[in-house]
């Protein structure tokens, strides 16, 4: 049996680490998906789908359990989003995840669903640990040595900074609006 | 002649039904236009295409005047959006609408506008039918009978309070950021 | 040497023409990209890519300066702006912009960039022309004479109102929600 | 019990309104999906959506089953069309069907499929009625009277033959590339 | 009034040069269209939308007529290509063209459409010229030098010959499937 | 370094197996990517993204060098392949193909292309393996087992005879245009 893990992973943290090792317990193989695949520099996204695979890849390369590290572009449209996942992964039987919308629309799909408990949430949260790179709080020691390894390796905290000191600009449509 | 009369329809309400039946008295034709077809599945658009052209199909069945009901996907571009609906529609003549940027659009094109008087607003208003439905307040006596069947059906008021309560979550890149 | 100069020039401003002439000492050739080239009809981006290429253009005839102004359309994924830029533009070897994101995203392509010093920018700024026009106040002696022209041949000043007074319809899905 | 048939109907002709007729014996309500509903004025999809189902529309009206005539955009990825499919139309059960492809996804998607006996095949087919319609062959006597009065009030038989004229041209990139 | 002339200009030559001079004395000012803007690197697209505007841009720099070059990008639907058009080009009253589909559209959308005369069609004609560059045939006194200087800057006959040499790959899917 | 393989693998067989064995002489770790996956259920593309990523994964799963598989949906755009694949895939240096459009799209974004000698190219060709499955040829013996193993568990060999066997037909406007 596999059970396919959904995320963002932005980026890839430990409490991403220790849920699969967790599921990995339940199921034989683990499908890892990268949501968003598309969307990066932006301060809720603010690393590639190439960066993000490349962390949970060498994150999970020590567990003993097959893992699958899949990317995930967005299908814009939530009720095709369970069709859409079943042709980009290897076949799985379980989705795990605690996002009420992802729960709602593959159980209408005629998934199995499965809730997922958090882990340390004050310590392992996404949104917190880009904070924390914004803020120049640590966050080293709240993320897999992967995730250090990458995020160093494209200068990740000075590109996050730059996208969410001026939010309100925008790439597209690059101006400065203001001048 | 034909009038177009469009909008979300999420749901397909009691002053969308009298509002048909008023321009029915104008028009030969009714084209009920099901904007936003590509939407489901969120807080503002909770109801899919299918959905709201059944509703709407099954309301609208007892009128006289023909009707017709149809889905149009967004097109992305305001500008674009009235040559978009010629060609998703039956030809008709004028446009029935009091949301003043489909106003300006379909004016800009050369189109005949016709504002829309509102109907008991306070009882027929999509988001406070939603509301109600979220809130577990009474919902059932501010829509066509079809509209109940429709929501029944596909345990809409379920759908709709999952996607709101977690409104954070996109389905799309559908991670448990949190985690 | 070419310069490109990326905005969205909602509308045309005497700032925008000013800092063109300034670039104009610094490189042979200037690119004006007019950015977001989808988009209009809503309160942030209410001319159209046609109507802001023409007042560009005419703004700039006069140079001696020879001025490229390109659309670019939005390509919808930050990483890809600077390869999409580059297809749709003449060749350039410097981008001149204020804008963080554009910056960054051209430095991680590998471009170079060069910050843009605002020029009198309680006096240049287009989201404060775009308030006045709303609001009645003058704007005409902050633009260009041809924005003044292009604004008046397609009544920008009423098609901003209207799209602004009920900012909350949107024209996909262009139901008047609350009927 | 819902019965979906699905085609492009270029143009809607006699044999479609015969199948129709047949598969209202098996079902309750029929759904007929106008596929392709973005094409337009192509040799092979010279009717724009709204033609065609006004074309079905009108046709079907003197039915006793309840028949909902819904468009259909394609979704651009085979694998995707079941699920994009469900999401515009009213529930249904049943898929008729003679497209091995359209027959094959469904099946994997779980879908109940029947095939369509063809009627009077060389009789009723859309290739050779549009065919007809290019050569100034009869073609009237083949489709239903809602289909002459749509192809007249459009002149489509004129642009039927223009596009199929210069097939080499596209109309992006409209170019004459052989100036 | 100003007059549209839209192409591909795969590449800019003297037959389209020849032809804006002509339009040049009918109208006050010329619209350039190049289409397909995101089109590049196929045999029958070799050269980027920023290419083919540097190549008009320079070769009309020297016409009194005021010349507007617009990149256009297409919208995939050919109903929806003349509003396309509009919102991406300075206003203009006639369109000038021999390509039969972009006559019909534009005629079904109320545009005034001109034939377009051929100048000297054995001798320009872009098939031609790009067959010329791939065999190693003449063509640079086919083009304006504008156009030669763009094509050589890019090693643009080098990358016309690598995409015509195995146009049975695609760069999506960039497979060797052979292998 | 990292090496980057591109192609289609429609399915991964056993040239495929081997050239990733031979730059994985020449590199630390290999990135296979998995093009086009957007598509699936075509003769020319019949298996999704997620069976080849499946076959590809464990097919290399005994490799002591680290390889990565990730997917790659079509861009669209030639010119804007490179930089696409730079955001879906771990970094890498070098792109291993003998595609000639990958080749020049990539060297002109400045990329490290390196040739692909073909391994016996009469017995692994995919074109070929294709053909043997619908004709009923002997293929198990050309692709490793793990994709064997994928076709079967997806019943691949009827869904490629289905596919081809009326290819005329496209599941979007999915009709069935003879009847």
């Amino acid at each position: 049996m596999r059970g396919f893990y959904p995320g963002r992973f932005q980026p890839f943290h430990g409490g991403h680490r220790r849920f699969v090792e967790r599921i990995a317990d339940e199921v034989d193989e683990v499908v890892v998906g990268v949501g968003s695949a598309q969307a990066s520099h932006t301060g809720r996204n603010p690393f590639t789908a190439g960066e993000r695979v490349t962390m949970a890849h060498r994150a999970l390369a020590d567990l003993e359990t097959t893992t699958y590290v899949v990317s995930i572009e967005d299908v814009g449209q939530h009720a095709l989003w369970p069709a859409h996942v079943r042709t980009q992964c290897p076949r799985f039987e379980v989705v795990y995840t605690n996002n009420p919308m992802v729960e709602r629309v593959c159980e209408e799909d005629g998934l199995d669903v499965s809730g997922v408990e958090l882990i340390d949430r004050d310590r392992y949260n996404g949104t917190d640990v880009r904070r924390r790179m914004v803020e120049g709080d640590t966050w080293r020691d709240r993320v897999p040595e992967a995730t250090v390894d990458v995020v160093e390796e494209v200068d990740g905290v000075k590109r996050l900074r730059r996208v969410v000191e001026h939010g309100q600009h925008s790439v597209d449509g690059s101006g400065d609006d203001s001048h």
